[in-house]
């Protein structure tokens, strides 16, 4: 039987990505506006229990034609009475009215735009210099935190991520773009046929491996950063693409409103780890290069929509 | 108000991953022997619908070790009775008896093999050759046939399939080593801190974004092939580490029986689209550049977990 050690002999653990979040200092977390999370209550579950997700809303400069059609939305009180209608295993679960093709859609507020399909991407400028005859880029507008490797979906960019955002970027002659990724928990805008692009009426959240093939095709305005698993959850739809053929296993929407617009003592309140600070560099790092106690060979690498930027409830 | 096209000048559709796997032909699809299926019956949902999936074994040479132990299991009878126990959202649903650690664990059977940590990859040769200067690999002990592009998780090496299923292979000084890849839908062996690599008694599977930091680390034994939605719609877990707290959540595990110990007309009767045929290449290239009706901008590469190989039922 070999000695006990003392507590000051014990070796330290190897940092795991949530002991470097928890030990993250205060500044290095941001707030989140409420006025930018959408809070989604659906009907009760079968055991009368509450199901609730809250949305983030995507940041400027991303997607904000859509974004500020969902504003409106919510304020409009749209969403009341429709329904989740559409669920596919490793792939969506959607709602809205559920009945754009048809005759008796539900009518859309005034106002909203029409967003082209060039908004799917924003500009990118970036300082560029030469250092060590390395050309280096930094001091990206949007803010760009470049993630370390390589992507498959990216062949002449990065990806990296903006204000706490998965982004993609990619170097073009005409200037250089930047757009957000489709990842587990994304929220993005269901559409018909380009170029039609969708007003953000009807939403879908992924609920599967990260779909990178809809980058750049549709548009991610947001991402569910509490209740997925009220989507997740659901049954599969057995209708054409996923749709519930019984409508009565629609999930009913009571409401979608605005975090600002609840009273004081009920709005979401959030923040992120900060996707330029020390910190999340290290998650990052940590993230991509296991060796805590249960890991043997570290990865070495990561990809963008497995890094899960830490979000957490204020108290 | 433009002139109506008549069919004949219709323009060909391009081409989707499910239209070139419908017309791949007869002798690239490969049968899977039930012999290497596991049948698993869960009791019946709460409306009394029939719960079953079917999980598709590893084949040779990855992960045997683990396999025969869950063969060993599946002729005992073992899982009867037994329950899913843990499900994490964007993590994984686990089964088995969930009392490993504990005096009133259900005996395993004789003779299951401890599994080294070494077993996690296996070795594989090319045959090496240079053309127009180029290092060309072929013809690999096992079969591998590369993706195109580039992996973030595989930092010397390529990721590629191997008689259908998702490998990563990496050059090492003292031989190459290849080793299945998590993707969704992947079946891997619980286990405790290493030097454990689990009997394989406690499965879970991967029913979120692939979890690439868990290769080389977890034994992948299989894949779901049909009926995942019974896993991935569970409640999620609130219990430590998502173990249902209340064992009323848990959910009953039937039986679990090989294909092949099925009475005939009940032989699960599937079949994959070879990984070495001209209509699975065509598959990839099409996936990773989808320019159909619904999509603009070609991704120009893919995943080796999104590429989903085709897998369908023999009527």
């Amino acid at each position: 039987m070999s000695a006990p050690l003392s507590a000051q002999d014990a070796p330290a653990e190897p940092p795991t990505p949530a002991s470097i979040a928890a030990a993250a200092r205060a500044e290095e977390w941001v707030a989140i506006d409420p006025a930018d999370l959408l809070v989604m209550d659906l009907a009760p579950d079968a055991k009368g229990e509450p199901r609730q997700l809250i949305v983030q809303l995507m940041p400027p400069p991303f997607s904000q034609g859509w974004v500020g059609n969902i504003r409106a939305l919510a304020k409009a009180h749209w969403w009341d009475g429709t329904s989740v209608y559409r669920v596919v295993d490793n792939w969506v679960a959607q709602w809205g009215d559920g009945e754009d093709d048809k005759a008796d859609a539900k009518p859309l507020p005034e106002g909203l735009r029409e967003v082209p399909e060039s908004e799917y991407t924003v500009p990118m400028t970036c300082k560029v210099y030469l250092f060590e005859g390395k050309v280096i880029e930094d001091k990206c507008d949007p803010e760009f935190n470049q993630l370390d490797g390589v992507d498959p979906y990216v062949v002449k960019g990065q990806v990296g991520f903006s204000a706490g955002w998965p982004v993609a970027f990619e170097l073009q002659s005409g200037g250089n773009r930047v757009w957000p990724t489709h990842c587990y928990g994304s929220v993005g805008v269901a559409r018909n046929l380009s170029p039609d692009t969708g007003t953000g009426a009807e939403l879908y959240v992924v609920i599967g491996h990260a779909p990178r093939q809809l980058d750049r095709n549709i548009a991610v305005v947001g991402r569910v950063i509490e209740g997925i698993e009220h989507l997740s959850t659901l049954p599969r739809g057995k209708g054409e693409a996923g749709v519930y053929d019984d409508p009565k296993l629609r999930v009913p929407i009571v409401s979608v409103r605005l975090g600002d617009k609840l009273p004081e003592a009920k709005r979401p309140r959030f923040e992120y780890l900060a996707s330029d600070s020390g910190s999340f560099a290290e998650y990052v790092r940590v993230r991509a290069n296991r060796n805590d106690a249960f890991y043997r060979v570290p990865a070495g690498g990561i990809d963008v929509c497995n890094v899960q930027v830490p979000i957490r409830r204020v108290k």
